[in-house]
Protein backbone atom coordinates (compact mmCIF):
# COMPACT_ATOMS: atom_id res chain seq x y z
CA UNK A 1 0.00 0.00 0.00
CA UNK A 2 1.55 3.50 -0.94
CA UNK A 3 0.57 6.31 0.94
CA UNK A 4 0.40 10.00 -1.35
CA UNK A 5 1.02 12.81 -0.63
CA UNK A 6 1.34 15.66 -2.28
CA UNK A 7 3.03 19.51 -2.05
CA UNK A 8 0.40 21.19 -0.30
CA UNK A 9 -0.79 18.38 1.88
CA UNK A 10 2.87 18.24 3.14
CA UNK A 11 3.43 22.37 3.90
CA UNK A 12 0.12 21.56 6.34
CA UNK A 13 1.52 18.95 8.35
CA UNK A 14 3.59 19.93 11.46
CA UNK A 15 6.98 20.92 11.07
CA UNK A 16 8.67 17.96 13.20
CA UNK A 17 6.76 15.46 10.45
CA UNK A 18 7.66 17.42 7.64
CA UNK A 19 11.22 17.90 8.24
CA UNK A 20 11.47 14.16 9.50
CA UNK A 21 9.85 13.01 6.19
CA UNK A 22 11.65 15.39 3.83
CA UNK A 23 15.26 14.63 5.50
CA UNK A 24 14.43 10.95 4.63
CA UNK A 25 13.27 11.34 0.99
CA UNK A 26 16.71 11.00 -0.74
CA UNK A 27 17.69 7.57 0.87
CA UNK A 28 20.98 6.89 3.06
CA UNK A 29 23.66 10.03 3.66
CA UNK A 30 27.07 9.89 4.04
CA UNK A 31 28.20 11.16 7.44
CA UNK A 32 31.34 12.63 7.88
CA UNK A 33 32.73 14.96 11.48
CA UNK A 34 34.29 17.58 10.18
CA UNK A 35 37.17 19.63 12.27
CA UNK A 36 38.12 22.99 12.25
CA UNK A 37 39.57 25.58 14.57
CA UNK A 38 38.84 28.93 14.82
CA UNK A 39 41.08 31.97 14.76
CA UNK A 40 42.10 31.23 18.61
CA UNK A 41 42.58 27.69 17.45
CA UNK A 42 39.82 26.40 19.31
CA UNK A 43 38.46 22.66 18.05
CA UNK A 44 35.60 22.15 16.59
CA UNK A 45 33.92 19.23 15.41
CA UNK A 46 30.53 18.95 13.57
CA UNK A 47 28.22 15.92 11.84
CA UNK A 48 27.60 16.49 8.44
CA UNK A 49 25.39 14.24 5.83
CA UNK A 50 25.78 16.49 2.96
CA UNK A 51 29.32 16.08 1.55
CA UNK A 52 29.78 14.71 -1.51
CA UNK A 53 32.18 14.64 -4.61
CA UNK A 54 32.15 16.86 -6.87
CA UNK A 55 35.32 15.59 -8.92
CA UNK A 56 38.68 13.18 -8.89
CA UNK A 57 40.81 15.43 -11.30
CA UNK A 58 41.34 17.64 -9.16
CA UNK A 59 40.08 15.37 -6.33
CA UNK A 60 36.92 17.82 -5.05
CA UNK A 61 34.19 17.61 -2.27
CA UNK A 62 31.51 19.41 -2.09
CA UNK A 63 29.69 20.48 1.26
CA UNK A 64 26.12 21.81 1.53
CA UNK A 65 25.72 23.87 4.49
CA UNK A 66 21.85 24.76 5.27
CA UNK A 67 20.74 27.98 6.52
CA UNK A 68 19.05 27.68 10.22
CA UNK A 69 19.24 23.63 10.87
CA UNK A 70 23.25 23.36 11.50
CA UNK A 71 25.69 25.34 13.99
CA UNK A 72 27.46 27.83 11.56
CA UNK A 73 30.74 27.48 13.58
CA UNK A 74 32.03 25.14 11.00
CA UNK A 75 31.59 27.22 8.07
CA UNK A 76 32.86 30.45 9.67
CA UNK A 77 36.39 28.48 10.80
CA UNK A 78 36.77 27.44 7.20
CA UNK A 79 36.29 30.68 5.53
CA UNK A 80 38.30 32.16 8.14
CA UNK A 81 40.98 29.57 8.17
CA UNK A 82 40.61 27.45 5.10
CA UNK A 83 41.15 24.00 6.35
CA UNK A 84 39.42 21.78 7.53
CA UNK A 85 38.98 18.15 7.93
CA UNK A 86 36.66 15.06 6.74
CA UNK A 87 36.88 12.06 9.08
CA UNK A 88 34.49 8.56 8.65
CA UNK A 89 32.39 7.60 12.01
CA UNK A 90 32.63 3.66 12.95
CA UNK A 91 29.80 1.72 14.91
CA UNK A 92 32.30 2.99 18.16
CA UNK A 93 31.99 6.49 18.07
CA UNK A 94 28.84 7.15 16.39
CA UNK A 95 27.09 7.68 19.81
CA UNK A 96 29.96 10.86 20.24
CA UNK A 97 29.73 11.92 16.56
CA UNK A 98 25.74 12.69 17.04
CA UNK A 99 26.57 13.88 20.59
CA UNK A 100 29.18 16.90 18.66
CA UNK A 101 25.91 18.53 17.02
CA UNK A 102 25.07 19.90 21.15
CA UNK A 103 25.53 23.26 21.77
CA UNK A 104 28.78 22.91 23.47
CA UNK A 105 30.76 25.72 25.18
CA UNK A 106 34.12 24.00 25.24
CA UNK A 107 35.33 22.07 22.61
CA UNK A 108 33.47 19.37 20.80
CA UNK A 109 36.70 17.21 21.24
CA UNK A 110 35.87 18.11 25.17
CA UNK A 111 32.53 17.42 25.73
CA UNK A 112 31.97 14.05 23.87
CA UNK A 113 35.30 12.50 24.69
CA UNK A 114 36.46 12.33 20.81
CA UNK A 115 40.10 12.60 20.83
CA UNK A 116 41.63 15.15 18.36
CA UNK A 117 44.50 14.61 16.48
CA UNK A 118 47.31 17.16 14.32
CA UNK A 119 49.57 15.44 12.04
CA UNK A 120 51.09 16.51 8.67
CA UNK A 121 51.48 19.89 10.29
CA UNK A 122 47.62 20.49 8.86
CA UNK A 123 45.60 23.63 10.59
CA UNK A 124 42.26 21.58 11.33
CA UNK A 125 42.37 18.59 13.97
CA UNK A 126 41.46 15.02 12.29
CA UNK A 127 39.61 12.68 14.59
CA UNK A 128 41.33 9.51 15.85
CA UNK A 129 40.61 6.25 15.10
CA UNK A 130 38.73 7.38 11.64
CA UNK A 131 39.49 4.91 9.38
CA UNK A 132 39.14 7.51 6.43
CA UNK A 133 40.94 11.31 7.20
CA UNK A 134 40.66 13.79 4.61
CA UNK A 135 42.89 17.03 4.75
CA UNK A 136 40.83 19.58 2.77
CA UNK A 137 41.78 23.48 1.62
CA UNK A 138 38.68 25.80 0.59
CA UNK A 139 38.56 26.64 -3.21
CA UNK A 140 35.49 28.34 -3.33
CA UNK A 141 32.27 28.83 -2.21
CA UNK A 142 28.91 29.75 -3.79
CA UNK A 143 24.76 30.58 -2.17
CA UNK A 144 21.52 29.17 -3.72
CA UNK A 145 19.28 31.98 -4.22
CA UNK A 146 15.99 30.12 -2.88
CA UNK A 147 17.35 29.24 0.44
CA UNK A 148 20.47 31.03 0.99
CA UNK A 149 21.97 27.63 1.35
CA UNK A 150 25.52 27.43 0.96
CA UNK A 151 27.64 25.15 -1.15
CA UNK A 152 31.35 25.21 -0.29
CA UNK A 153 34.10 23.38 -2.69
CA UNK A 154 37.38 21.52 -1.31
CA UNK A 155 40.18 20.49 -2.43
CA UNK A 156 41.40 16.54 -0.71
CA UNK A 157 45.16 17.70 0.03
CA UNK A 158 45.94 14.69 2.53
CA UNK A 159 44.28 11.56 2.36
CA UNK A 160 45.04 8.93 5.03
CA UNK A 161 42.78 5.57 5.06
CA UNK A 162 42.84 2.46 7.03
CA UNK A 163 45.15 -0.56 4.40
CA UNK A 164 42.45 -3.20 5.59
CA UNK A 165 39.80 -0.96 3.61
CA UNK A 166 41.88 0.47 0.56
CA UNK A 167 41.62 -2.44 -2.53
CA UNK A 168 44.62 -2.35 -5.41
CA UNK A 169 42.15 -0.74 -7.52
CA UNK A 170 41.79 2.60 -5.70
CA UNK A 171 37.82 1.63 -4.41
CA UNK A 172 37.47 1.56 -0.35
CA UNK A 173 35.77 -1.63 1.12
CA UNK A 174 33.77 0.54 3.57
CA UNK A 175 31.96 -2.72 5.38
CA UNK A 176 35.80 -3.53 6.39
CA UNK A 177 36.45 0.07 7.61
CA UNK A 178 32.89 -0.09 9.02
CA UNK A 179 31.96 3.31 7.89
CA UNK A 180 28.53 4.44 9.15
CA UNK A 181 25.93 5.91 7.25
CA UNK A 182 22.82 8.20 8.89
CA UNK A 183 19.42 8.33 7.20
CA UNK A 184 17.07 11.23 8.70
CA UNK A 185 18.36 13.39 11.16
CA UNK A 186 19.15 11.16 13.76
CA UNK A 187 19.10 6.78 12.80
CA UNK A 188 22.49 5.39 12.16
CA UNK A 189 23.67 2.51 9.99
CA UNK A 190 26.39 0.48 8.51
CA UNK A 191 26.29 -0.93 5.20
CA UNK A 192 25.81 -4.85 3.75
CA UNK A 193 27.04 -5.78 0.52
CA UNK A 194 25.10 -7.20 -2.13
CA UNK A 195 27.86 -6.87 -4.74
CA UNK A 196 29.74 -4.82 -7.20
CA UNK A 197 28.75 -4.92 -10.97
CA UNK A 198 30.72 -4.46 -14.13
CA UNK A 199 30.52 -1.58 -16.28
CA UNK A 200 27.15 -1.29 -17.81
CA UNK A 201 27.10 -2.06 -21.57
CA UNK A 202 23.51 -2.34 -23.37
CA UNK A 203 22.31 -5.97 -24.22
CA UNK A 204 24.78 -7.43 -22.08
CA UNK A 205 22.89 -7.95 -17.81
CA UNK A 206 25.81 -6.76 -15.65
CA UNK A 207 28.12 -9.33 -14.31
CA UNK A 208 29.65 -9.51 -10.31
CA UNK A 209 32.64 -8.49 -9.92
CA UNK B 1 48.27 0.87 9.28
CA UNK B 2 47.10 3.88 8.08
CA UNK B 3 48.33 4.84 4.10
CA UNK B 4 48.76 8.30 3.43
CA UNK B 5 48.69 9.81 -0.21
CA UNK B 6 49.46 13.70 -0.32
CA UNK B 7 47.28 15.50 -3.62
CA UNK B 8 50.33 15.31 -5.73
CA UNK B 9 50.32 11.54 -5.10
CA UNK B 10 47.32 11.14 -6.11
CA UNK B 11 47.46 13.28 -9.49
CA UNK B 12 50.39 10.67 -10.94
CA UNK B 13 48.69 7.57 -10.14
CA UNK B 14 46.44 6.04 -13.05
CA UNK B 15 43.16 7.86 -13.44
CA UNK B 16 41.31 3.96 -12.68
CA UNK B 17 42.56 4.24 -9.48
CA UNK B 18 42.19 7.92 -8.81
CA UNK B 19 38.45 7.92 -9.99
CA UNK B 20 38.00 4.55 -7.93
CA UNK B 21 39.51 6.14 -4.56
CA UNK B 22 37.95 9.48 -4.78
CA UNK B 23 34.56 8.47 -5.73
CA UNK B 24 34.87 6.42 -2.13
CA UNK B 25 36.06 8.80 0.41
CA UNK B 26 32.70 10.93 0.85
CA UNK B 27 31.50 7.55 2.51
CA UNK B 28 27.72 5.73 1.34
CA UNK B 29 25.49 7.84 -0.98
CA UNK B 30 22.21 7.24 -1.93
CA UNK B 31 20.85 5.75 -4.79
CA UNK B 32 18.08 7.02 -6.90
CA UNK B 33 16.87 6.14 -10.19
CA UNK B 34 15.66 9.54 -12.09
CA UNK B 35 12.89 9.09 -14.71
CA UNK B 36 12.65 11.87 -17.08
CA UNK B 37 11.11 12.14 -20.62
CA UNK B 38 11.89 14.03 -23.60
CA UNK B 39 10.04 16.27 -25.86
CA UNK B 40 8.93 13.37 -28.29
CA UNK B 41 7.77 11.79 -25.30
CA UNK B 42 10.67 9.22 -24.83
CA UNK B 43 11.21 7.78 -20.98
CA UNK B 44 14.93 7.76 -19.87
CA UNK B 45 15.97 6.25 -16.20
CA UNK B 46 19.15 6.71 -14.85
CA UNK B 47 21.18 5.97 -11.61
CA UNK B 48 22.35 9.13 -9.48
CA UNK B 49 24.06 8.55 -6.30
CA UNK B 50 24.12 12.91 -5.90
CA UNK B 51 20.63 13.11 -5.00
CA UNK B 52 20.32 15.23 -1.49
CA UNK B 53 18.48 17.16 1.27
CA UNK B 54 17.83 21.20 0.44
CA UNK B 55 15.25 22.25 2.83
CA UNK B 56 12.16 21.03 4.35
CA UNK B 57 9.50 24.14 3.98
CA UNK B 58 9.64 23.85 1.34
CA UNK B 59 9.89 20.80 0.36
CA UNK B 60 13.58 21.09 -2.10
CA UNK B 61 15.78 18.22 -3.23
CA UNK B 62 19.57 18.87 -5.12
CA UNK B 63 21.07 16.73 -7.83
CA UNK B 64 24.70 16.97 -8.78
CA UNK B 65 25.28 16.60 -12.72
CA UNK B 66 29.02 16.17 -13.43
CA UNK B 67 29.96 17.24 -16.95
CA UNK B 68 31.98 14.25 -18.09
CA UNK B 69 31.33 11.45 -15.90
CA UNK B 70 27.22 11.03 -16.58
CA UNK B 71 25.18 11.31 -19.82
CA UNK B 72 23.17 14.21 -20.14
CA UNK B 73 20.10 12.69 -21.27
CA UNK B 74 18.53 13.29 -18.14
CA UNK B 75 19.50 16.71 -17.37
CA UNK B 76 18.35 18.16 -20.82
CA UNK B 77 15.50 16.37 -20.26
CA UNK B 78 14.27 18.38 -16.90
CA UNK B 79 15.62 21.22 -18.60
CA UNK B 80 13.14 20.82 -21.42
CA UNK B 81 10.25 19.30 -19.57
CA UNK B 82 10.87 20.85 -16.11
CA UNK B 83 9.55 17.24 -14.44
CA UNK B 84 11.91 14.49 -13.47
CA UNK B 85 10.93 11.32 -10.68
CA UNK B 86 13.20 10.43 -8.03
CA UNK B 87 12.77 6.50 -6.93
CA UNK B 88 14.72 4.46 -4.52
CA UNK B 89 16.18 0.89 -5.27
CA UNK B 90 15.62 -2.18 -3.73
CA UNK B 91 17.92 -5.34 -3.80
CA UNK B 92 15.53 -6.47 -6.19
CA UNK B 93 16.30 -4.27 -8.98
CA UNK B 94 19.59 -3.19 -8.43
CA UNK B 95 21.73 -4.47 -11.30
CA UNK B 96 18.69 -3.56 -13.57
CA UNK B 97 19.39 0.26 -12.01
CA UNK B 98 22.89 -0.41 -12.44
CA UNK B 99 22.72 -1.44 -15.84
CA UNK B 100 20.51 1.53 -16.73
CA UNK B 101 23.97 2.98 -17.12
CA UNK B 102 24.57 1.47 -20.51
CA UNK B 103 24.77 3.38 -23.23
CA UNK B 104 20.94 2.55 -24.38
CA UNK B 105 19.40 3.22 -27.82
CA UNK B 106 15.93 2.84 -26.80
CA UNK B 107 14.58 3.67 -23.54
CA UNK B 108 16.29 2.44 -20.43
CA UNK B 109 12.72 0.77 -19.43
CA UNK B 110 12.68 -1.73 -22.37
CA UNK B 111 15.88 -2.45 -22.46
CA UNK B 112 16.55 -3.57 -18.93
CA UNK B 113 12.77 -4.52 -18.11
CA UNK B 114 12.42 -2.29 -15.35
CA UNK B 115 8.43 -0.93 -15.86
CA UNK B 116 8.11 2.36 -16.19
CA UNK B 117 4.53 3.77 -14.32
CA UNK B 118 2.34 7.07 -14.81
CA UNK B 119 0.35 8.41 -12.13
CA UNK B 120 -1.52 11.72 -11.03
CA UNK B 121 -1.15 12.82 -14.62
CA UNK B 122 2.59 13.26 -13.59
CA UNK B 123 4.78 13.70 -16.96
CA UNK B 124 7.62 11.72 -15.70
CA UNK B 125 7.76 7.64 -15.43
CA UNK B 126 7.93 6.66 -12.03
CA UNK B 127 9.73 3.29 -11.09
CA UNK B 128 7.10 0.52 -10.28
CA UNK B 129 7.91 -1.13 -7.41
CA UNK B 130 9.86 1.20 -5.97
CA UNK B 131 8.69 1.94 -2.81
CA UNK B 132 9.67 5.83 -2.10
CA UNK B 133 8.40 7.58 -5.72
CA UNK B 134 8.98 11.43 -5.41
CA UNK B 135 7.31 13.36 -8.26
CA UNK B 136 9.76 16.49 -8.48
CA UNK B 137 10.00 19.94 -10.65
CA UNK B 138 12.80 21.94 -11.68
CA UNK B 139 12.99 25.41 -9.77
CA UNK B 140 16.76 26.23 -10.27
CA UNK B 141 20.23 25.45 -11.54
CA UNK B 142 23.63 26.40 -11.10
CA UNK B 143 26.54 25.99 -12.36
CA UNK B 144 29.86 25.21 -10.30
CA UNK B 145 33.01 27.34 -12.00
CA UNK B 146 35.50 24.69 -11.12
CA UNK B 147 34.67 22.12 -13.20
CA UNK B 148 31.02 23.47 -15.18
CA UNK B 149 29.34 20.80 -12.38
CA UNK B 150 25.73 21.71 -12.42
CA UNK B 151 23.70 21.94 -9.38
CA UNK B 152 19.68 21.55 -10.13
CA UNK B 153 17.25 22.38 -7.27
CA UNK B 154 14.07 20.67 -7.55
CA UNK B 155 10.59 21.22 -5.80
CA UNK B 156 8.94 17.99 -4.13
CA UNK B 157 5.54 18.30 -5.76
CA UNK B 158 4.08 14.67 -5.37
CA UNK B 159 5.00 11.48 -2.29
CA UNK B 160 4.34 7.99 -3.19
CA UNK B 161 5.74 5.86 0.34
CA UNK B 162 4.98 2.44 0.96
CA UNK B 163 2.92 2.21 4.16
CA UNK B 164 5.01 -0.09 6.13
CA UNK B 165 8.18 2.17 5.77
CA UNK B 166 6.49 5.42 7.20
CA UNK B 167 6.37 6.32 11.07
CA UNK B 168 4.30 8.14 12.75
CA UNK B 169 6.93 10.95 13.57
CA UNK B 170 7.63 11.30 8.97
CA UNK B 171 10.48 9.28 9.91
CA UNK B 172 11.42 6.83 7.05
CA UNK B 173 12.52 3.05 8.40
CA UNK B 174 14.92 2.33 5.11
CA UNK B 175 15.76 -0.64 6.87
CA UNK B 176 11.98 -2.28 6.04
CA UNK B 177 11.57 -0.48 2.87
CA UNK B 178 14.91 -2.40 1.57
CA UNK B 179 16.48 0.99 0.47
CA UNK B 180 19.66 0.34 -1.78
CA UNK B 181 22.89 3.17 -0.87
CA UNK B 182 25.86 2.56 -2.91
CA UNK B 183 29.79 3.79 -2.45
CA UNK B 184 32.26 4.51 -4.90
CA UNK B 185 31.07 3.63 -8.85
CA UNK B 186 29.61 0.12 -8.73
CA UNK B 187 29.09 -1.40 -5.00
CA UNK B 188 25.81 -1.67 -3.59
CA UNK B 189 24.58 -2.17 0.05
CA UNK B 190 21.40 -2.22 2.25
CA UNK B 191 21.54 -0.81 5.56
CA UNK B 192 21.57 -2.40 8.99
CA UNK B 193 20.85 -0.23 11.63
CA UNK B 194 22.84 0.70 14.73
CA UNK B 195 20.78 3.12 16.65
CA UNK B 196 18.45 6.23 16.57
CA UNK B 197 19.79 8.90 18.94
CA UNK B 198 17.56 11.30 20.73
CA UNK B 199 18.20 15.55 19.96
CA UNK B 200 21.96 15.96 21.10
CA UNK B 201 22.51 17.97 24.28
CA UNK B 202 25.69 19.27 25.88
CA UNK B 203 26.49 17.30 29.29
CA UNK B 204 23.70 14.37 28.61
CA UNK B 205 24.75 11.34 26.55
CA UNK B 206 22.38 11.14 23.42
CA UNK B 207 19.90 8.17 24.58
CA UNK B 208 18.42 5.68 21.83
CA UNK B 209 15.05 6.61 20.69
Amino acid sequence: MMRHIVHEQLMNEDSFFRRNLVNCLSGYKSLNLIGTRNEHGKANLAPFSQVFHIGAAPPLVGILFRPHTVKRDTLENILQSKYFTLNHVTPEMYRQAHWTAANWEESEFEGTGLTEEFKVDFFAPFVKGSPVQLGCSLVETQTLQINQTVLLIGSIDQIFVEEKGLRADGSLDLNILETVTVSGLDEYHVGEKLGRLAFPKPGIEPAEI
